[in-house]
């Protein structure tokens, strides 16, 4: 696939250089470099790990960013969903750079940053599908897709090097609710013109076929609303999938119902959806909550948040009773409009569960389709794009693999696939692409406020709280003497009942006076080994009477 | 299908309690009750929600067997797994009872009770399939069925007012690889002979079809091996699973490669099967695995625990590389002979990824048949036992849903299908079933080697610690004046960095000392008001500056 064109004369090559997103999913980022230019892809964060206690969001290390930052010419965005934009006001804070995107993608930006009141600070354009933006030494050019969200763009990125493709989150979808199908032409247009690298999706990679068209889930809902007819209808699905609250829309008008939207992160992006005019909502159709009593049940269906079992989303606080508003009976069907996501099955079962104990139906299987392509698209995109190098990107390390073999079944020779990792620096040109070294990369944590106070320390003191609580150990001492003039005080928390383990406590007090008087008759004044006597001998004697090890906090106060 | 047998004159009813495993899955344990007799079925733990921090194992609340102590005659137990057989040696140390069991059945009983030293108290005896034990008022008989550990059985509860057949877990597989096909004809016998009340396994009932024979999976591997004859095999399946490692043995044999045991679990239970004649293995096929370095990686397969992507398993720790006699490569290649039960999804994927980017090959779909029934082999027990009343037992709330919907279809009037709940006593005889009370029930947390002490304060406590952490304000007060002898020193754990918090706590130390002087201002002595004082300032203050709320725990000594 080796084509002759321009060829720049001083060797300068484009570096290709994810910052985040591939060892640690979401959090996409990727920089393009040619020479004084860098334009960087997406923003997004990711949702912690499990063993992450009390982080509320991870965003990515922009140090090399920062570093070159004389060099950044702007942020493009692909798509509005969190794992491509959700990090943008952090990092513009440090970093400040336009962005570009799509209509509906800038919308959700600019409702992020007027949250963080960083609207008026930030060059913001909103690009047409079709129109290009030039950064630097790059064009950047926007190419319709589809995707389970509105305005979801590829991009061509156009360099004196070569062109990169990079497909954003796509699928093939021909008959779309909103907007037209992905631009094919387009893409095999810049493949008969010779394209350097195709960067591709690779979420459903290990998947056969072709997925589905979003239109088919409005076939289910019709079929739904008509079987279900005396009930009242609530469907939970994803709060940016607007093409799918279109659909719950459609069949609501066409069989009657009132349209209830709730959870504020639905409300927010039909509202932004609205306003650009990308949904369309028949007049008196939607009614606020407040207004369900004055209808029959079977009149109305609700549209909500919780999908995925979250604890604190609306259709978990109608499960769990504590929802203000609606409470669920025997006359409902609830309907899961998506798939759990990875690591969220249990919670959402538990929804299900207690749904279903207070006599609702509930449907929660292929109500649903995904935003990503299989494999027959991804080698209909590798066909038409017939790239010289492969990138996979989007998706888990196994997902990547499986798009690396498709690559290879193509007939892309095996060397110039690139199963690339954070922070890796990949400089290509039309006669060579080889991985010439590393930025520092690395992932942020957000706690409340505090964005990177949190790190591998207070984590594990968390995770060791968390297992097995903290006892304290409070001793004042006589600076003058040495001696103890108050305490030992034991207080725990997290380990066990106070009141069932007065005896334990008692006999630990009781140790820790012995430790203390050994360490005053060995004339020890040094805090240092008093703390370290306290901790180890208060450590054995708790491991030996539970098999527990909560964190031991001796303090000494000073008299 | 109501019948007339022998009558009870004086009304006894037979009454059927479960005291754990409805609302959380694991912990089965049934009470059967009859005038002056208690038979219990069952007897398993849970392992912990997400939300139990630190909690080892969850065991049932026996209070109500306690209470009726001189009435109960023993345990009877349908088979080895966990959820079935783990809070064992917990609850008899509490209520000790005789144990009746099928053979591995008591083999792995008896490890447990060897481990806590409670083998030399507790009455065993094993009971052949077809053979029956009395049990005060009750006879109870074994029937041989199928599931995914040998020599599992159903139990048919012969009551003064009838026979109650309680399946465990089971499938039907016609082609079994130990022992026989599940005693269809002893279900039939029962069933022309009146069936009270069928309580039958729910795991699979929203499942369309039949569950495929094990024997299945024996072809799958033929297969693999076959396929893979130039690379070493690693082999992760559940331990318990006998005839899985059989299955692989077989194909091991047949390849000419030898096999390595890996895993303490695995090891045991292996080992338990081959004193019993459980697991057939031809000599010289096993080796130590300090041996795998003799054979070339083409002549070995490795059967290992960790498909479900345990954190100390043998599989994690090879795919992390701390495996200390194993390590991985791309002559490797890994079958995760297993699905990943709901909420290890997202382990299992670490893991698959970790290999993956050590260059190895990993196969993890269709190498897996379930243990339970489907819906036809539900259909079928219900079809052969025709019971008057059903009672959906093992499975989650929808799964018992589901199964009532088929005893429905099934012509079961919706009146004689009981939904229950762990602690309601169902009484019934061949005239009457209703639900008449409750006893009480519950979950007991264990933690290392308490029992019981951890509870939902101590829980809530370990969750607020692990999300903020913990700021502890020790202050001194000098019990004449009233004054502040020393401090207040604030120490934190699991909140932020010190370093880079260094600022904040000044500040929050200069606000302590403020609430301070105004107490003793006010002439406030009261330790309770002072410490409400501390913890409402900082707190509100931490807020503040941070939105975190971290424990704030006050302690003031007295000099």
């Amino acid at each position: 696939m080796k084509r002759t064109k321009k060829v720049n004369m001083d060797g300068s090559r484009l570096k290709v250089i994810p910052l985040g997103g591939l060892e640690q999913i979401g959090m996409n980022i990727t920089a393009f470099e040619y020479e004084d230019s860098i334009v960087v892809v997406d923003c997004g964060l990711s949702f912690p790990d499990d063993d992450m206690l009390g982080i509320d969001l991870v965003i990515p290390d922009i140090t090399y960013l920062k570093d070159n930052a004389e060099k950044v010419k702007g942020v493009v965005i692909t798509h509005g969903h969190e794992d491509h934009i959700g990090a943008l006001p952090y990092v513009l804070r440090d970093l400040n750079m336009p962005i570009y995107a799509t209509r509906l993608t800038m919308g959700l930006i600019e409702n992020k940053l007027k949250e963080h009141n960083l609207l008026g600070h930030t060059k913001r354009k909103v690009i047409k599908f079709g129109q290009s933006v030039n950064l630097g030494q790059f064009r950047i050019e926007f190419i319709k897709t589809n995707h389970s969200i509105v305005d979801a763009a590829a991009l061509a990125i156009h360099s004196p090097v070569g062109t990169v493709i990079h497909t954003g989150d796509f699928k093939v979808d021909y008959t779309p609710v909103y907007g037209e199908a992905i631009d094919l032409q387009r893409f095999a247009e810049l493949g008969k013109k010779g394209v350097l690298a195709l960067m591709c999706d690779s979420t459903n990679a290990e998947r056969k076929g072709f997925t589905q068209s979003e239109r088919t889930v409005g076939h289910t809902f019709d079929t739904i609303f008509h079987e279900h007819q005396g009930s009242r209808l609530i469907i939970a699905t994803f709060a940016s999938n607007v093409d799918r609250v279109q659909q719950i829309i459609n069949s609501a008008h066409k069989y009657g119902r009132k349209v209830v939207v709730e959870g504020r992160s639905m409300v927010n992006i039909i509202e932004t959806a609205m306003n650009l005019d990308c949904i369309s909502i028949p007049d008196n159709t939607l009614v606020d909550i407040d207004r369900l009593k004055d209808y029959p049940d079977d009149r109305t269906v609700i549209i909500t948040t919780g999908s995925q079992g979250e604890n604190m989303a609306a259709l978990s606080r109608m499960a769990s009773n504590v929802h203000r508003k609606v409470s669920i009976g025997p006359n409902d069907t609830i309907i899961f409009s998506s798939n759990p996501i990875p690591g969220n099955e249990k919670a959402v079962t538990k929804v299900i569960n207690e749904l279903e104990m207070k006599g609702a139906e509930v449907i929660f299987q292929d109500v649903h389709v995904s935003g990503h392509a299989c494999q027959e698209e991804i080698k209909l995109i590798y066909t038409l794009v017939q790239p010289q190098y492969a990138i996979p990107i989007h998706g888990e390390y196994k997902h990547r693999k499986a798009q690396a073999g498709i690559a290879a079944e193509l007939g892309i020779p095996k060397e110039n696939v690139f199963m690339m990792n954070s922070g890796d620096v990949l400089e290509m040109n039309e006669e060579t692409a080889e991985l010439t070294g590393k930025v520092p990369v690395g992932t942020i944590l957000v706690d409340g406020l505090g964005v990177g106070d949190v790190g591998n320390v207070v984590l594990r003191d968390r995770q060791h709280l968390a297992e097995d609580g903290i006892m304290i150990v409070v001793i004042a001492l006589d600076s003058a003497t040495g001696e103890v003039a108050s305490g030992p005080d034991l207080v725990s928390r997290g380990f066990v009942y106070v009141r069932e383990s007065d005896e334990l406590m008692d006999e630990a007090k009781e140790l820790m006076e012995k430790v203390l008087d050994s360490c005053t008759s060995r004339g020890c004044t040094d805090w240092g080994k008093i703390k370290t006597s306290v901790k180890d001998a208060l450590s054995d004697f708790i491991w030996k009477k539970t098999k527990r090890r909560p964190m031991i906090l001796p303090i000494i106060m000073d008299i």
